[in-house]
């Protein structure tokens, strides 16, 4: 077996799981500095409280580009665009969002 | 206006691009060892080699877990994880599955 076929059966063999929604923070140094920790924060701590921990995946993302409208998130597979997301949108983001199946339209980006 | 009303509507006037792919290469420690810098850098010089250069988006992400597996990527909005991708992996990574659309079977992670 060659050793690209060999690499490939073991990532196979683990399975990876497979999240209703996946949640990516820009981490970028001016998101951070408009508070993106305290997003990511809160966005975990929701997130768990709606019992969505095994559902929901939160990661940190590098500079999303668009720095001054941070902080900057993106949720997946939706593709939703959450520019200047507070701290204080948080809860409106899992309920409607990550719960609700939903993009909060007040919130997200349009697509040029 | 309220604040966050404010806020939402500045959102909304920043177009964002709608990417066909993006892609989210691991740069925890661990993928770093492993080669995740090199796998992000061939699946950028491959992608603007294929002009896809608008088209698919790429970014490094926190560390995604499954160390001991990476280098580790994630496509959207398919949601495809690639375990153990390697540097000579990239190319079918490109042709199949950013410009084919469809996530390259041999390569890519099983779920749970």
């Amino acid at each position: 077996m060659s050793k690209s076929a060999k690499s490939a059966t073991k990532a196979k063999r683990v399975g990876v799981r497979a999240y209703d929604s996946h949640v990516f923070v820009c981490s970028g140094s001016v998101c951070k500095k408009r508070g993106a920790k305290d997003v990511r924060k809160a966005l975990k701590s929701e997130v768990k409280e709606a019992g969505l921990r095994r559902e929901v995946r939160i990661d940190s993302v590098g500079c999303l580009g668009l720095c001054k409208h941070g902080p900057n998130a993106i949720v997946y597979p939706s593709g939703t665009w959450y520019l200047g997301l507070k701290e204080r949108d948080v809860p409106e983001v899992v309920e409607g969002h990550l719960l609700g199946g939903e993009p909060v339209a007040r919130l997200a980006a349009d697509f040029r």
